[in-house]
C-alpha cells in the first residue's frame, strides 16, 4: 500500500486527535499553518496542501484545484457551499478526485434536532422557558391550550438526503403526513417526494414546514415573503439548513404580522446573530445557534467517519458520502 | 334504553359542551353547583349529586360512597388519586359501580411531552433559550458540546401504563435501551418489565430516568436522597407523574451538587409553584407548569371518550379505560 500524506487543517480536542494518528496508521500526517476546533473552519492557502494526497478539512478552494497531488478530500461538515462549484467538480472529475462529505455524522444529530424543535413547539416549551426565566408564574392554562398533538398533522420537507430520510424515521411513531420536496426525486425515498419546483403548491398544506436545504444560487432565499403568504396562519416554519436560504426581513414580517404562527431557526443570516437583531424578539421566533448538527462525540465521530473511508480508499471501493 | 340522569361538574368550552350535550342523546344531563374549566377539578359535596345514575367529573368521594343510584363513575382525568381507595373500591364492587379515568385521552400528549423534555436537554433548548431571553449570545460551541445523541443510552420509566407504552413506540427509532418498572410486570409488556421493587438495582444502569408514577402511599418520596445517589452524575431526571412521589429537597440538593446532571420536571410540590421557590432558579432544572396532558382538543377528547363510554356503557359492553 502506497504510504499518503494527508493534510489537515482541523484541530479537535485531544482524543479525537489521538484516535485520528491511530486510524491513519503507517499514513504521514501534516498540518496546515493555521488551525481551528470547528468542522467550518476554512483555511486560507496553505504552503503545506500541494504535499497533500488526502485533505481532511476545508482548504482553500482555488488551490485544491491547482493541486496537481490530491487524490481525496474529505471534508469534515454536512454542508459543502464553498466546494460545489462546477469548476472545482470539472476539475476533479478530469483528474479523478474524489470528494466526500460528513453527512452520515450530522444527520442523527441534525434530525434530533429538528424533532426537539417540532415537539418543544408543541409542547409550547419556549414559553415555559420563558415564565421560568422572568416572572416564575404558572400559565398552566395558557400553554395546556396552546398545545398541540403532532398526530394527523402535515409535515412539508425542505430538502430531502441524508438528515431527511432520518427525520422521516423518527416522526413515523408520530402519525403525522409527511411530503418532501427535492431538486429531482428517484421514486425510492420511501416517502410522498415531488419536485422542489412544486413548492408554492403544496406550501398552503402544511402545518409545519421544515427547511433543511444546502445553500447554493438555487435556494437562496427560496423562502421569501411570496412563499410566507402561501403557508397556513397556523404553520410553524423550521430552518436546520443555511440563514441564507430565507428572506430574513420576509419572516420577520410574517411572525410580527401573524401571517405564520411561529419559527424554529437553528440558522440566521448573519452568524452569530448580533445582539441587537430584532429577530430576538421577536413574537414566537425560537432561535439556537446553529446547534443542530453539534453532539458531545462529533469529532470523534468525524474522525471514525475519515477513518472508514481512509480504509475505504485504500482498498479502492466507493466512499460512503461520496459527493464527487 | 333506560334513561340516564347524567351529573357532571366539568364547564367546558362551549364546543366540548355542543358536543357532550349532542353524545347524550335523551339521556338527562344535570350539573353541579359548582364548575370549573379544569380536568383536575374536584367537587364538594354537592345536593345534586344523588340524583346521578352516571357521573362524568371529580365528586366529593365520600358522597359518593354514599350515593345509592350511581351506576358508573367517568373520570375525566388519567389521574385518580383521591379515588384510589379500598374502601370505595368495595363499596362500588359490592355495588357493581364501575368507575373509568380517561388515560386514553392523555397518554398522546404526555408521551409526546416527555420525548420533548428528553430531546429538549439532548440538545440544550433551555442553554439556547436562556441567551434568547438574557444576553443575545451565540453560545455555538459550548452548546454543541453539551448536546448529546440519545442513540445507545440507557432510559428507565418508573410506571408503566397507557403514556408508558406510548413513550416506547415513540423511542423505538432513536435506538435507545428500555427498561420499565411497575408494580406487577404481566410479560405482556413488549419491553424489558421489572418490579419497581427492584428500582435500586437499575437506578445505577440509567441515562435517563422518566418518572411516570401515580400517586399512592407506596410512591409517595419514591425518589429520594437514597435513589438520587444510585444515579450516574450523568443522568437526567424527569417528571411527568406527581410531584409528591419524588422527596424535592432531596432533587435540590442532587442538582446543586452536581449528584445527578439534570432534571425536567412538569410536576412539583405545591403546584403552582410559588415564586420564591429555590426550584425555578436551581441549575440545569427545566420546569414546565403541569402541561404535559395538555392539548388544544383536550376537553373535545375527553367528551368523545365519555361519549364513546357511554354507548358501550348502554350495551353493557366493557369500558374503556376502567379502572374499577
Amino acid at each position: 500500500m502506497q504510504k499518503l500524506t494527508i493534510w489537515t487543517n482541523v484541530a479537535y480536542p485531544t482524543e479525537a486527535m489521538e484516535r485520528l494518528r491511530a486510524g491513519i496508521g503507517q499514513h504521514a500526517l501534516i498540518f496546515a499553518t493555521q488551525r481551528e476546533q470547528t468542522v467550518l473552519a476554512k483555511s486560507g492557502k496553505d504552503e503545506n496542501l500541494p504535499l497533500a494526497d488526502v485533505v481532511l478539512g476545508q482548504p482553500d478552494v482555488s488551490q485544491l484545484m491547482e493541486s496537481q497531488k490530491i487524490q481525496w478530500v474529505q471534508l469534515p461538515s454536512a454542508g459543502y457551499t464553498a466546494y460545489d462549484r462546477n469548476d472545482l467538480r470539472r476539475s476533479f472529475r478530469s483528474r479523478g478526485v474524489l470528494m466526500s462529505n460528513s453527512s452520515s455524522v450530522y444527520a442523527e444529530p441534525c434530525a434530533q434536532h429538528l424533532l426537539a424543535q417540532m415537539l418543544g413547539q408543541a409542547r409550547r416549551m419556549f414559553d415555559a422557558a420563558t415564565s421560568q426565566l422572568t416572572n416564575h408564574q404558572w400559565p398552566y392554562r395558557a400553554i395546556r391550550e396552546k398545545s398541540v398533538l403532532l398526530n394527523g398533522q402535515n409535515v412539508l420537507l425542505l430538502g430531502f438526503g441524508a438528515i431527511g430520510r432520518r427525520v422521516v424515521e423518527l416522526l413515523k411513531p408520530f402519525e403525522v403526513n409527511i411530503i418532501a420536496l427535492r431538486r429531482t426525486p428517484t421514486g425510492n425515498e420511501g416517502v410522498v417526494c415531488r419536485p422542489i419546483s412544486e413548492l408554492h403548491q403544496h406550501l398552503p398544506w402544511a402545518d409545519h414546514v421544515a427547511n433543511i436545504l444546502p445553500l447554493s444560487d438555487e435556494t437562496t432565499k427560496i423562502i421569501g415573503a411570496a412563499e410566507l403568504a402561501k403557508m397556513k396562519s397556523s404553520a410553524i416554519f423550521y430552518n436546520i439548513g443555511r440563514g441564507q436560504t430565507v428572506d430574513q426581513d420576509a419572516l420577520l414580517s410574517a411572525l410580527r404580522g401573524g401571517q405564520i404562527a411561529a419559527a424554529s431557526l437553528d440558522v440566521t443570516d448573519p452568524e452569530p446573530l448580533p445582539p441587537e437583531h430584532p429577530l430576538w424578539t421577536t413574537p414566537n421566533c425560537v432561535i439556537t445557534p446553529h446547534t443542530a448538527g453539534g453532539h458531545s462525540t462529533e469529532f470523534i465521530r468525524v474522525v471514525a467517519h475519515f477513518v472508514n473511508n481512509l480504509r475505504r480508499f485504500e482498498k479502492g471501493e466507493a466512499l460512503a458520502d461520496q459527493i464527487i
